[in-house]
């Protein structure tokens, strides 16, 4: 099979977008009837119910010695009763190498065909993937939505074209002439792009699809098999997906076992196990960074991590400061900061926040903020689906704590209810002011719903503090609010030596929060927040190996 | 300062040069006095006796606390008496961390006008440098030469075009425009590549600029200073380039310490303390496995490698099995081999080879082999100048230690004269026979002047064998020798896996050893030989971070 026309235009278009870097979307990220259908939501909330409390029998796979399952409605707070097919590490890496042979030898046209299909297959599950979204990690019904179906797509789709352009960057081959004075010494060379060998795909429990498909996709368009091994919590989003890969690897022809799920329990792990095994040339990690420094220091893979970081605002100067606190208690509720890009250290100077009004004090944007978070999260037809629920219960305990640290409580962390799931687990953002020189309490990660406003000596003193915090921990946004051109330039050169992206200004209906596919870079790979980056063409780039041969021309 | 419009030409034909792959050269390779200048060798050869006994002054460094060095000739077996500034490694640091404020804000054309015009100074003193590349690693007069000079050069200009194009890959600033509905959310967003930090190239004995200078230039062009620590042993070549980079960045306004010499003694070591100090960032190395992989430990750092090998050559059949043995012959005894493209083991069939006038057995090839090295370097207008001499004694004793090996000796090593050094250190190639199943003997490097033929029960055992040398040892060469075109494609296919590219029936004057800029991607990154390639696009791209920023367009 070779890749249709109406494909081609696709992953075409993908590559232009790429380095146009400006807005483009493949794949519509609105949940409106008018795109995906009139029953399209219900459709997908229904076939969702069917899979639960049974087992999930789409993977097209073989050879499971046992079925398990662990995942557990955040919302519900029972489990989702789902069973997956178990296979050992040496069958699972067995048959990705048997599939590696005819997967390889695929141009990369028919591979980026294949991959594209499945996206297309993909596109007709995306509510499905949005309610088993919801009821694994917690997030509420637009970003479940969003995230794991049209935006996880597109950075599919980003990933075949940036594989795709570096797969066809140099000739297959050319003939090499050169003069030598009274002849010409010809050779006839060509190379090939040669992919390393057997992906492993570690996911993590809030983002199972967004943060693993570009991976997965980008190991497969460059040649590899792929393992996929979800968070035991969050396996279903991901195995509709991979699902999908399978029935456009089989209609191609190819081995459904060039994508395979890897599903184990909290319980009996298989991931060092996987990850350790010699076969495993690429692995591709999103989780926490204790593990994450382990896979990275594993020899003769190459590796790709998003691990975790501590995201500042700087807060210098702004038009409107009232949009600038409504924005950032936005970007602070949303998912009950459960995103890897939520802001968590909000730094202000002591002396305030220069407005056209006047210096806006500490103490008074603290209680602006405040008051924003009260009314966003208080608002029954917003609060409950911004918030979300809480994927993982040691998130609350987290949470909880942070009000008996050393700080100023400026807002306790609270439930609300959400009228259509009573049991659903929910915290409100808990928001503590601390002093610029208690580092020790800001200096990590708070993962969950927590802010803390940081009284510094002045901006440059806030900007010295989220450079340094980027460089030592890690980073993988970056807020900041300023009317001075050159304190501009100056946070971003400063936060640009840390490898962070800054956001400026942002106010209304676009956060921080937010990185969007074909145009932002998602995590530098500069920092330690991790050595990747969606999709940057190192991405890509170090999945394969170009080799040549030369013959000589007689 | 802005790059001119000749050095943009040739920047701009480089960049067209690296993506056909075709032949390409800036730098003329013959040291012709018509391409060169009538006095060009003469003045060169005398620039260079000048240089002999005295401290090497032009390096635009100041804060030496001492003045060392400890060059000894091949040819002559006696100290140089070079003497080169000595500075801390905290020194070092510093001034290349000071520099780097300035170097990082140049544009790419500003970066690649400055390094262009680096090498254009040192065009001017290729003959120079063939002389120091000479006395320092035994290199014949046109290896010297060529390696060090036109071809570095043109490794180096590589290098530039490689970076040069990857910084220019992505828009500096576009609008991002996303409709929303009712209206258009828009962004404004910039994006810039950052420097990861100070990068320290390590150098080998014998290959001082052509191993050097790619990641010199890699990680000058991409805005990282750099400290260039040769090794002790053959320091005065790369010295020569050092000073005209320096000459070049004082000429351009920009800090001398942006390229700075770190000259140590193989007592006094300081490699170890430079590679593992945070501020350095990215690490070029050339040399033995043992410290590469330990320069791969270390973590934090772009590392790129390399290391040592076994190269094979699989001589399944030909057509004119004579011109084979005499290509051969040749590769073996170039520059005593000691070039990481070397062939060491020649794998036969016990059947032997097949020809168009019949099966040649191992032992007739054996025999034309030993016949054709002898023919070599017994001729006194080829032999001297073909071998040139031993950099190492260590190598001498490894040759010696050859015959002592479980095989059949088919040539023992010796020594001829060379008539214009009569102390040179020479030692001819031995040649050993070998079985198949003596793994022991031949599964390492033998660096130098080794040749081993081995045995095997038939081609694809010898693939077997060359594949598996290159799994476990690394290769950055392969030879072979077949007139099947199925063969042919199994073997690039096979050792494609071993990411080892594969040289197919070369004969008369065109050798495995060689690889061109430009063209051939030397050392793949993708076995244990190393795990860098010049100059693929990921050897400059892990030098620097994509780094965004958005700012709302209100």
């Amino acid at each position: 099979m070779s890749i249709s026309a109406a494909y081609k235009m696709i992953l075409d278009n993908a590559v232009i977008a790429l380095h146009k870097r400006t807005f483009f979307a493949q794949y519509p990220e609105h949940p409106s009837p008018k795109i995906y259908g009139e029953t399209a939501d219900k459709d997908g909330r229904e076939k969702f119910q069917e899979l639960l409390n049974k087992p999930f029998d789409e993977l097209n796979q073989q050879r499971e010695h046992k079925w398990t399952g662990s995942e557990e409605s955040p919302y519900l707070q029972e489990p989702l009763g789902i069973e997956y097919p178990v296979m050992e590490a040496a069958t699972l890496i067995e048959r990705a190498t048997e599939a590696f042979q005819g997967w390889r030898k695929a141009s990369p046209e028919d591979r980026a065909g294949v991959l594209i299909d499945s996206l297309e297959r993909v596109k007709n599950r995306f509510f499905e993937i949005a309610y088993a979204t919801m009821h694994t990690t917690g997030q509420g019904y637009m970003m479940a939505f969003q995230a794991s179906g049209p935006h996880a797509a597109d950075r599919a789709l980003e990933a075949i074209a940036a594989g795709f352009e570096e797969l066809k960057r140099f000739p297959d081959a050319v003939l090499w002439d050169k003069p030598m004075g009274k002849y010409n010494l010809k050779l006839n060379k060509t190379w090939r792009a040669v992919p390393k060998g057997i992906g492993l795909v570690i996911g993590c429990s809030t983002f199972p699809t967004w943060n693993s498909v570009p991976g997965i996709y980008a190991s497969l368009i460059t040649g590899n098999p792929v393992i996929v091994k979800p968070h035991a919590g969050a396996v279903l989003p991901i195995a509709i997906f991979v699902s999908e890969i399978t029935n456009a690897m089989k209609n191609a022809g190819y081995s459904v076992d060039t994508c395979q799920l890897a599903v184990d329990t909290i319980d009996a792990p298989i991931t060092k196990e996987l990850a350790e095994n010699a076969a495993i040339k690429v692995i591709d990690y999103t989780g926490n960074s204790e593990f994450g420094n382990y896979i990275e220091s594993l020899s003769g893979k190459s590796v790709f991590t998003e691990k975790t970081g501590v995201n500042s605002v700087i807060i210098d100067s702004a038009e409107d400061i009232d949009k600038v606190a409504q924005n950032l208690a936005f970007s602070v509720a949303l998912y009950s900061g459960q995103m890897c890009t939520a802001p968590q250290n909000l730094l202000i100077s002591r002396d305030g926040i220069k407005t056209p009004s006047g210096m806006v004090s500490f103490e008074e944007f603290a209680q602006k903020f405040v008051d924003n978070i009260n009314g966003l999260v208080d608002n029954p037809k917003a609060g409950p689906f911004v918030l979300g629920a809480i994927q993982n219960p040691k998130t609350c305990a987290r949470t909880e704590s942070v009000e008996k640290l050393d700080g100023k409580v400026w807002l306790s962390s609270r439930t609300i209810e959400n009228p259509m799931f009573k049991n659903a687990r929910i915290m409100t953002p808990v928001v503590l002011e601390v002093e610029g020189k208690d580092e020790a309490i800001y200096a990590k990660e708070l993962f969950g719903p927590v802010a803390l406003l940081i009284k510094t000596r002045d901006t440059y003193d806030s900007v010295s503090i989220a450079q340094r915090m980027a460089m030592i921990h890690g980073a993988i946004s970056c807020g900041a609010y300023t009317t001075d051109g050159d304190m501009k330039e100056y946070i971003a050169d400063q936060m640009a030596l840390a490898a962070t992206p800054v956001s400026f200004n942002l106010t209304g209906g676009i956060y921080l929060n937010q990185h969007a596919g074909f145009s932002d870079f998602h995590v530098t790979g500069g920092n330690p927040a991790g050595n990747a980056s969606f999709t940057n063409p190192e991405f890509v780039i170090k999945r394969f190996t170009w080799v040549g041969t030369r013959e000589l021309v007689v």
